[in-house]
């Protein structure tokens, strides 16, 4: 099989980039130094850059050059344990978020299954925006029993983590349950909601946490940047 | 903040499918239905769903109608006793796959760290693909010291299954030691080897296997197909 010149240029690059042999942010060769470099035109060169730049793994620069990206950067750990700030302000970022709304709705189906409440039981619905270094990295819903966390979204907000509103409500530690994990493209309102291209992906969590004993507490949906974040699973013994 | 009125068809039908009023493969009402439905002309109808099939929340079957896409289907569990089989086959879907070549090369940067062997140690880097029902969801290289497992690959390929490989060189168990997760669009070969559209998502899964005292057996790097696979995680205790 002969793979066409362009095709050369780009897994050579690639190799480099994921040997480490270019770090994230490094300039690449100029144009006509990848043309010696892989023994092809200029055009094949400028065809794998955009075809890189494309998929993420580079970027044009106007006037300054192409440079490696450094790609999802963040790395959240997810399991039973997961805790927003702890995973990654360890990383040096500060992290923000804001409350984008709270109202009381009837259950549907599905949340009122993971609650274990019966259909159409008033619920909490809350939307938050979370951000890493003031960009955005996510944002989700979240529903609770209005009848146990009638303020819940209120308390959260003013004390800044869900850990701590939890015991406020006098609950000392909770797991997370059940987490399935997606990928799909970013609808067009999610792209401008995590600023991010349209055409590229985001990877969406659904979550219950529950109490040590099995009491549900919260189901979540929440919309990651795939752009931004890499989800690391760790062997956890605890 | 007035809402387009093509947004409101398409957030009104996503919620009927979220909440599971309407089901995975489902027929969605007629284009004039939905427009009484919404209050909306048959514009905005053909709007919303053309936005969700390019999203891929249903697909319209020319003559026969628009239906809701079964999402991706598949579970796949993901934790420290990650194996494929027992994984898919418990969902009734019969897995099988192939290997597409196995090669001794030095260790690049990236693989040597993983395996904790020095830069350039002989390895073998072997390439698979598996099926759940004869559609492709996944593949990926794997590599292993050359030295210790020399024909990894082709025993495997004969046994059918890494635990009972790994049993023949005489390791009884082993766990995935560290695992990270990214999305990204699928790159065109790639979508083609998945046979899945080219402006969709793959996701990416870097893993190590060791042995239960700690030694690296494998690293590997598996692309799948974020169309037909959603992962698990569920709360281990063992």
């Amino acid at each position: 099989m002969v793979r066409e010149k362009w095709r050369l240029v780009r897994d050579g690059i690639e190799k480099e980039i994921a040997t480490g042999a270019w770090q994230p942010g490094d300039r690449l060769p100029t144009e006509p130094e990848l043309a010696l470099r892989y023994g092809t035109g200029r055009h094949s060169v400028r065809r794998a850059i955009s075809e890189l730049a494309r998929e993420g793994s580079v970027s044009v620069e106007q006037g300054r050059g192409t440079f490696v990206e450094t790609g999802p950067m963040l790395e959240y750990a997810i399991g039973t344990r997961t805790r927003l700030h702890r995973n990654l302000m360890s990383q040096g970022v500060e992290v923000s978020g804001d409350l984008l709304g709270a109202e009381r709705v009837p259950a549907a189906g599905r949340v009122a299954r993971a609650l274990r409440l019966i259909e159409g039981a008033p619920v909490i619905e809350s939307r938050r925006i979370t951000y890493a270094d003031r960009l955005p990295i996510s944002f989700g819903t979240s529903w609770r029993s209005a009848e146990r966390f009638p303020d819940f979204a209120t308390r959260r907000d003013v004390i800044g983590s869900t850990t701590e509103t939890y015991r406020s409500y006098g609950i000392d530690d909770y797991l997370r349950a059940e987490t399935t994990l997606h990928s799909r493209l970013a609808r067009p309102d999610e792209a401008k909601m995590l600023r991010q291209h349209p055409q590229t992906p985001v990877m969406v969590i659904r979550a219950i946490d529950q109490t040590l004993d099995g009491m549900p507490l919260s189901f979540s949906e929440v919309i990651w940047s795939a752009v931004r974040v890499k989800f690391t699973m760790a062997n956890e013994k605890d």
